[in-house]
């Protein structure tokens, strides 16, 4: 009889499944997260999800002071399903105040949130003083902004930053399309990450949490009726 | 008086913009290129045409057997109009054949014209002996193929290409997002390009036709009086 209730739930999964966790296991990473604040098109922010798996980044944060975000499906190729989202709306943050400081909160919250955490904040813009991306060392856990697709990052997010960076362009256009610069970031990031020999991987606690919940994420609608029947089967021996 | 046509339209536009002009061609390559085959969304191919403009990438090979495009002037924000864009459509390669040769041929059309142009032709798949991104060198002049978004470059891209390569991906994720794909690849190979210390500058006489091109298409609806004022200035003196 299994012991835990993991245990039993593993049965249920293929070999094959449960050694893809362990592959991409070996590869996710906190020492990077991604922070996107008020992406208005669900393309661009599904576009974005589909990145950070690839790339082995576990956590995004959601920022949707002005714009209510839901993956799209079919960009995001289920990727969300494998990360850690963390969301942070407006009508959370509460209290008596006007729309514009609203929006303003609800950055700074989760900013202020991920620097008590122990993350660097890097904020994407093109304003002066920014690094260009290539100078930029990945020693410090980090976490990094990226704005809406017009407007860019906030005053809010500029503010709370410690630094801000920008990839060098060469040509007419003033700016990439969003997905295309977070994934950019995010290549080179953590390509530095790899190279600056910093303890990047998940603890295994972690990925412990993890690998129970792919578990019941990949049994679907089998999970309820499973979990039942490990309760009974404990009850009874 | 203007000696020739040019020297009377740049008189017409900005210093400034000028300048902006030769920045960008100090940047500009025909070393290396993109060839598109048959992209399904509009926001996709523009995304990538935007890139192109960023890295100074001049020419862009679309090939078009089985979609119409026409860039999404919001997401293009214009960098079309600064490109060198050859299209590639089934109907012009004619002939007695079927659809499916047709398809074949266009692609097959493209590729050829530029291996006769001296260019190596890279097709990014992830099948069997597919190199890593990080392997490929940029000695050569480069043309590097991207499929549609669900089924990737087609067979003939592959028979005709003479490597495959491939991003590494550490997620559950299959792929990244198409316009994701074409500007982690373009990053890589612009900046290994510069690396392998090879020529990849326009030529004096390529970068003189484009700055022809670049203060013709600034001067929009005023070029065709002004080229008519300068016929007639000619005639008179």
């Amino acid at each position: 009889m299994a012991d835990s209730l993991y245990d039993f739930l593993k049965q249920c999964v293929t070999e094959d499944r449960l050694q893809r966790f362990e592959d991409v296991l070996t590869h996710r990473t906190r020492h990077l997260t991604l922070v996107l604040e008020n992406i208005h098109h669900e393309h661009n922010a599904s576009a974005c999800l589909r990145t950070c798996d690839c790339f082995g980044i576990q956590d995004v944060h959601i920022v949707e002071s002005n714009n209510s975000f839901s993956p799209n499906r079919e960009i995001a190729l289920g990727a969300s399903q494998w990360l850690t989202i963390q969301r942070y709306r407006a009508t959370e943050s509460g209290g008596q105040q006007s729309a514009e400081d609203d929006n303003y909160s609800t950055t700074r919250h989760c900013l202020r949130q991920l620097r008590d955490a122990g993350y660097r904040i890097l904020a994407t813009s093109p304003r002066q003083h920014s690094v260009p991306l290539h100078d930029v060392k990945m020693t410090q856990r980090t976490a990094v902004v990226f704005g809406a697709e017009q407007l860019g990052v906030s005053d809010v997010a500029v503010a709370e930053a410690d630094e801000l960076i920008h990839i060098p362009m060469y040509g007419f256009t003033e700016s990439f399309n969003i997905s295309v610069s977070v994934a950019l970031v995010l290549q080179r990031l953590v390509a530095r990450m790899r190279q600056d020999g910093v303890d990047w991987k998940l603890a295994p606690e972690e990925t412990q949490v993890l690998r129970e919940q792919w578990v019941k994420q990949t049994l679907g609608d089998k999970l309820e009726p499973l979990c039942r029947r490990f309760e009974s089967d404990q009850q009874t021996h």
